[in-house]
Order: structure tokens, then sequence, then C-alpha cells
């Protein structure tokens, strides 16, 4: 039957479902994964790296030829050139996420890509609609990974942005990782959801076996929003975000004392350079969102993606009191 | 047609709504025109004041003959005379919220009552189905007013406590304000929703004509958890919980320095009695959750119950493709 939704028939795809651009670990075979399991599949271009975008590009024109894909960038972190090599290769659309959108948007737009703009409060929201944007995501801060210090939860804040924004077409993000929370974003009047975490444990994602065993074991508890592990590796996120990670060493000693590590980070960053070089820490913090209680299994994205939309057409059905689709 | 529940058959209610057992405004008007909505009216016990709860009690009984309801308590703020006192006025249901419930759980189920507990991580969610818990309310850190202070989001807490403590049927609390928020609560596995602000902005609620618009105005944004106001007014809320507030001069003077705000808490106490003395700031915090953008106006609770449910009922159909009820 499927859940047809004006995401999913923006980019004509089956389920209203898209993987979270994750810098680094959404590459062409997670993207490709996507795609072929009913999605919309991006890719994480993050910092606009364009030896590593070539790369993945390769991959997914090899694994998912002839359906629409769309790379994400950060927009603090990129530059216009960035965003007009990624145009070149033809994306169907263009996240952009995090910072000033403006620099970019315009160019996406003209190029015929379908714009989509993160975003962590209302007056984003609101900036989104103004430059036009096709799709926006509306991120709560249960996310893992990146996002906004002080953020809003996705339960209350979706529904805020979709009457902000209507009738441009809302992604749910955040706290999202399984089916039942799919159902959930479109409930709250989402056209569909984005999903990191679950979408980091899968066979596709560019990710070690480490980091996909401690997001299976990973209760959302054990995660917290943190700007902590960034100052000690010596990020260049703007302050303005924190980022939900798993437990860590780091962590446990610089907890709440974030004032005091950034006034003088050397001695930390060091001590991190040598714990990594040690192998007594992995090099990049384990980003994992507060919905990783509901995430227990390594699946194929492409056999994830069907799992989430039927799981969610009978979550719709079961809390609607109508008869479920058979799962 | 209606939402049928494990918790609308539990109480023999029409619709999976209920109140939040607010302290000082949840009295017996609000916990009747929620019956008569069709939902299950709850009382404010709180700190278990006999004198309110008798006079509320009255006000029910005259207003809301007849129907289920029940009686909210702090399990950190009561003894169990207070619990006893309310048993023998033959409440169908008991609510426990923050703190303990040991001392109290057992003489609620052996008075034939109906024991609600409010949880706020999963070891708490374990402990009310050991303790018999016939219903387990999943409280969100979006929520308004008191809750933990590091405190889950609803989004992804609800089905991580609906799948801990099947069968036992789960009610979903925080940021959650109009019918889309009840269909996403459904939709997460939840048996159904528990409001508080919402139910604060309603003609029944005992709050004056400055709350109610304060609630109607406000914005998510503008509400932040602390526990400044808790430490300024020399309240007994123990470290452990935070509440969610609108802005306040005392948390703009405040913010991030609770430590040294708790260490010496006798100035800012004084200042706080002259400020409300001179009329300058109210008596109490305005406790308000992130789910503040939702609410615009003014209902009675009895109306309100109905229109959540049948927006609830709409956007479960919209979202699952089926054909919506009329509204």
């Amino acid at each position: 039957m499927g859940l047809s939704t004006a995401f999913t028939r923006l980019f004509g795809v089956e389920h209203p479902i898209a993987p979270a651009p994750m810098g680094g670990s959404a590459g062409g075979a997670l993207a490709a994964a996507v795609s072929r399991g009913g999605g919309l599949g991006l890719l994480g271009g993050a910092f606009g790296d364009r030896k590593w975008l070539a790369r993945e590009l390769a991959v997914l024109a090899a694994e998912g030829p002839g359906k629409p894909w769309g790379v994400g960038f950060l927009s603090w972190a990129i530059d216009v050139g960035a965003v007009e090599w990624a145009l070149e290769r033809g994306p169907t659309a263009v996240m952009l996420s995090f910072g000033d959108p403006r620099p970019f948007a315009e160019r996406v737009r003209d190029a015929g890509s379908t714009l989509i703009i993160q975003v962590t409060d209302l007056e984003e929201a609101r900036r989104a609609v103004d430059l036009g944007a096709d799709v926006i995501v509306a991120q709560g801060t249960e996310a893992g990974g990146h996002g906004a210090r002080r953020g809003r939860s996705t339960l209350p804040f979706v529904p805020a942005v979709v009457d902000l924004v209507a009738p441009v077409p809302v992604l749910a993000a955040g706290g999202i990782a399984d089916g039942r929370g799919v159902a959930a974003a479109l409930a709250l009047g989402a056209a569909g959801a984005l999903l990191g975490t679950r979408f980091q444990a899968t066979t596709e994602a560019l990710v070690d076996p480490a980091t996909a065993k401690a997001l299976i074991e990973a209760r959302g508890e054990d995660t917290e929003r943190n700007r902590v592990l960034d100052i000690a590796r010596g990020s260049s996120w703007p302050e303005a975000y924190t980022a939900r990670t798993l437990g860590h060493p780091f962590l446990d000693r610089w907890r709440d004392r974030e004032h005091e590590l950034a006034a003088d980070p050397h001695e930390a960053r060091r001590a991190y350079e040598d714990a990594v070089s040690r192998g007594a820490i992995p090099p990049l913090p384990l980003w994992a969102g507060e919905a990783a209680d509901l995430i227990d299994d390594l699946p194929s994205a492409a056999d994830l993606v069907g799992t989430l939309a039927m799981e969610a057409e009978h979550a719709l059905a079961r809390a609607g009191g109508h008869r479920p689709p058979r799962l």
C-alpha cells in the first residue's frame, strides 16, 4: 500500500525515509542501498571534501544508477565551490545544515536541484522558507552527532515547524530509529523522517565494526550532548553546536567544565592525540542519538528502509484502529 | 469511531487522554470537565494538602459525579497518610510521580485502586513494573513543570518504555499539546497521552488569567529547564528535579550559576520574597512545556478532550493514507 506523502511524490520515491547525510559514513554504498530500498539516498558531503565525494559518487553510480540522490553539506564549513562542484554531478537534491545557507541556496535552486535545508529552531525555519527551501528538515536535540546547543525536542518542534512553513514539506529528524518513530513523524504532520544513528548501524555505512557494535549495544541514556570532545580533538565546529555522543573518558573528565577546557585546550588536546595514537581511544567520538535503545541489529540499509516503512504503516493502522497491513 | 486503547478499556473512558495532575491547578472543575469530555480526570494532589483536596473533591463530586477519576501525588513529598486519606475517597486511580513509589504502591493496589506510576528513565520504568503498576506514564524532558534533571526526550523514550514494560499500558507525557501529538504518542505504541500545559490553558484550570494568557502567547523556545526558581523561592523540590518554566528575571540573573545560588541562597530568597511582595514577580514560576507553540486558545477542558481525540484520529488517518473522519 505504501505511505504516500509530499516527500515521496516530490522525489518519486516509494517510502518517506532518508538517511542523515553523515559526514564520512554516509557514502555511496549507503546512499545506493537506501535508494534500492525505496528511500532517498543522501551522501555525507560535510566539509566538502571533493576527493571523498568523487570516490563515493563513483560507488553510488555503480551501485545505484538511475535513482534520485542527494548530497548534504555543513553550511558553516563549505565554500560556494564545493556546492558548485557537487551541482555539476547532477544531484537530485542538496541539503544544507548548520549555519547560514544563504550563500548557497540560490545556486542550488538555479541548478534545478531540490533545496533541502535543515533547521533547529523556528527562526531558521522561517529563513529557510524565505530562501525557497523545497524541503525543511526539523532536527530535534535527540539526534546523534551535531545539533544546536540549545536544541528543541523533535515531538513538539516538528508540528510547530509544519505549521510555520506550510505548505513546504517537513522531514522530522532526531530520536527516530524504528517504524514507530517514522509513524509518529507522519502523525505530527511531517512528510517523512530523516534517520541518522539507525543508518550508521547498517552494513553499508562507512563505520568500523566496533562502532556498529557500540551503537547496537548503546542505550539512549548513555548519550549526552557536549562540545568537550570537539574541543579536545581540535575540531573546527563552531561553539553554537554541540554533539550527542556516547560516553568517553574525556567526557568524564571535562563534563560541565567546557568553558575551562575551551579557555586552555592545549594540554587536553595533546592528551587526546596521545590517547588516540596509543589506541586508547578512537580518533572520532562515537556519535549516537537518543533512539539508540531501539537499535539492536545490523541490517542492510536497503532492507531497513522497507522494514521501517512497513512498521510505520503498521503502527499507524494499529494506532488508528484500522486493520494493519501484513508485516 | 474513537481511538480504543488499553487505557480507554482499562478505565472505561472514551478517549485516551488524561491531564497531568498539576498541583494547585488541576482541581475538581478540571477533572470533572475532562471526565465529561471523555478523558480520565486527575486531581493534582501534589504534596497531599488534605484541605485543598477535600475542597476539590467536593467540586468534582458536584460537577462530575459517577465518572472514573484519579489523584496524583509527588512520591518524594507525601507520607502514607495522604495516600490512605485519598484512598478512603474511592479514587479510580492513584498516580505517583517523582521519587520512590514503594511506600505507597501496595496500599493503592490493596485498596483496589488503579496504580499509575510516572517514570523518567528506564530504571524507574523497570521498578514500576516490579511494583505492579497498572499504567506507566513515560515523561519526557519537554514537559512543563518538574521532571528529571537529566531527562529523556519523549519521542525516543516512549517506545523504549513500551518495549520494556509490555504489556503494561504506557501514557506518553511531555511535548504534547494537540491532536497530532496524541496521534504520535499512539503511533509510538503508547496507550494514550498525558498533557499538562495544554490543560493549564483551559477555562477550568485553577490558574489566574495572566497565566493562561502567558501560556497562549508563549513559544516553546521561551521555556527552559532550571532549578534556579525552586532555589530562589525556597521550594523543597529535591535537587534531582528541575522544572521547565517560562523566562523570569531571576533566571536571567542566575542562569548557569545554580551551584553558586544553591551554596548561598539567602540573599536571593530575600530578594525573591521582596519582589513577590512588591508584585514585581508572581509568587510561583510560570511552568510551561515545550509544546507551548501549539497552544493558542483557552477552551473548556471538556471540549478540548474531544477536539484532541478527533484531531488525533484525523492525523492518524491522514498519515496512514486512510480516509480521515469528518472533523
